[in-house]
């Protein structure tokens, strides 16, 4: 066993980019200290160790700020051996997870996030845009339980907000994005996922998270 | 040795990104055919390479295709361990790099890009923003020759555009971005980088990229 180490999270209870990080720490079992930020006043820590980004989440391993929620999961990964690997011990599967969870961060987020903005005809137009997405995201389960094959991986970790945060945003909005008729197998993931034991304790409750982000959409209002 | 190997890129001659691949290849000394993409009239393999983003760079290595340039330049350093490293070994390194290349993909590039779409003062705050950008890429170059340290790395890969390109698009338009005034390291290391031997090979001359982007431009009026 190492000496003690120094593991804090810098984030907020409701930010998928956080709770991914959370997640990776569940799954290597490594104990940390959660910091929860303010983001309208952020603290003079926060803005120590992300002078760039000025943004959650950031990992601090023995004083040392590791920033970025796609970055700090590969250093995770990198960094204890404990618990099951997020990433693919071979380049190619390697690259293929990276793949993806750049697929749902730079293609499928800003669409489905886009969503809230519209109206009516627009609406419909932006949600078939976004479910065309996550028929490309879903071809990808073919077959396999979670992203990462039987355990779970980078892509099922990136894709929490898929998981959790879509359905939330559905039930506030009275919209529907992910149904078992056009997305079947990412419904039985999303089943899977939520109801693993790492997950459950490593994401906000559904009651917690629909106060908060209904509040959000009403203070945009 | 291994046996023969077939690694392909597909590409365009003049994208920035593709010539990161073709760095990344030079550096580790690997062999490769080059397959030239018309972008107007894409080749039947690369759809069938890339079918979620229809885009180049795509490196086929033995009949598997890998995509994006980002996790295309991982996935070479993983796989040929002849040349220099081009990630650093230890977690906190790498971090740092990734950090850094997504700081250049998400936050300079896009703002830069943005400069000839302003005219007039709008452009001259736009160059602004930007200078500010690279003032905080700089800042990481603190004392080491690249980014890498003394061997180019995947943050110099990456930098490429800005090494090679802003150069191009500031004689096309009249505009300064870079200067020694401002940013004096920089300066120094697009130097040394565009005169490293496995860069100048990698690179399209400035006379053949002053010819295509000045063509794309007018095209674009």
């Amino acid at each position: 066993m190492a000496a003690r180490q120094e593991v804090k999270l810098f984030g907020t209870p409701n930010s998928p980019y956080s709770r991914r990080v959370e997640i990776a720490l569940n799954l290597k079992g490594v104990d940390y200290e959660f910091v929860a930020e303010n983001l309208s006043n952020k603290s003079p820590e926060l803005l120590e160790y992300n002078p760039v980004h000025k943004m959650i989440p950031v990992l601090l391993h023995n004083g040392k700020p590791v920033v970025e929620s796609a970055v700090i999961i590969e250093y995770i990964d990198e960094t204890w051996s404990s618990g099951s690997s997020i990433l693919p011990a071979d380049p190619l599967g390697k690259a293929n997870a990276r793949f993806w969870a750049k697929f749902i961060d730079d293609k499928a987020m800003p669409v489905i996030r886009s969503i809230r903005r519209f109206q009516g005809e627009e609406q419909v137009r932006v949600i078939g845009e976004a479910v065309e997405l996550l028929k490309l995201l879903e071809s990808e389960l073919k077959g396999k339980k979670f992203f990462g094959g039987e355990t779970i991986g980078l892509v099922d970790i990136t894709a929490n907000f898929i998981a959790l945060w879509i359905g939330v945003y559905e039930e506030i909005m009275g919209i529907r994005v992910i149904t078992k008729e056009k997305l079947p197998v990412l419904c039985q993931w999303i089943d899977d996922y939520l109801n693993s034991s790492i997950v459950k304790k490593s994401l906000p409750s559904r009651d917690q998270l629909y106060e908060y982000l209904d509040l959000q959409i009403k203070k945009r209002r």
